[in-house]
């Protein structure tokens, strides 16, 4: 199991408040039924590494579905194999 | 105001497990007196460009004060001037 | 066409040099056939969401495969519909 | 000697390309006097953290004095103690 934070910006929009542009991709990680944390920074997800390259790409695809023409999307992905990785294990709850 | 996240791992530690050397890290956030929020990927601050640089000198000086031999530090930062940024309003809170 | 840039770390490897395990990422990236460029923090490559994201998961498991526990990756991926996204295009060229 | 790679980008631009927002931004690289490699994803460069970490501020300056209203800067850092860590030894040359 691995835990990764994605984060995603449209470029080239009107303004600089994108909040409309992400909400379709927040309404994509939620259906995902992947566990998930929303950080100030990105959306944390907990989830296999299929499961996680499969929900970028939802993402990448919802992001462009709001008319962005431009999009970066960062990810990071922690994974471990010599014990179980949680989003509550990383933040040592 | 800017919102940035700072996530730190130590390289060449003698196990995965790299909790006891970002220990320090945190102390040093929490001492900082600036706003934060602890989340899995790493640990999201408020301040201004000035005080955001300042933790981040202050955190590369704790993590190697472990012996950690070789660290990685990555920060986000997200700064505008049109209207405020906090913690609160990049959560939609 | 989206160019990303791929970080991969292994964590807990006892010595901080890691190049042994980055080499079986390296010739993964190079057998993909996506078009390549070597930076210092990571390696850049061009092709549609898709092929990047299968790429991913190719280096997740090479890098697995050389006994790593523990393993960081970083992608940013920029991708645009309003033109054509290349490395020469990203580098000014 | 560390080695960071920083990535920025505007937001709110109204057009995708955000190449006249960066021009500023690499004049102040070059200026800086370290010594840097332009990659397609962000801009390397060698220094120790001070250096690395006034660069950033100089770069936040730059582009808010483009007219930029929102800008993302991601910067990784890679900083070692037991030997010397540069843009060549970084790129296995």
């Amino acid at each position: 199991m691995a835990v990764a934070e994605i984060c995603i910006f449209p470029l080239g929009t009107q303004t600089p408040s994108v909040g409309k542009y992400l909400e379709p991709v927040f309404e994509v990680i939620k259906e995902s039924g992947l566990k998930y944390m929303t950080c100030p920074m990105g959306t944390v997800v907990e989830g296999d590494i299929d499961e996680i390259l499969a929900l970028i790409k939802k993402c990448h695809e919802a992001i462009f579905k709001t008319g962005a023409q431009r999009v970066v999307i960062s990810v990071r992905i922690d994974d471990r194999v010599d014990k179980e990785l949680t989003i509550e294990s990383k933040l040592g709850v």
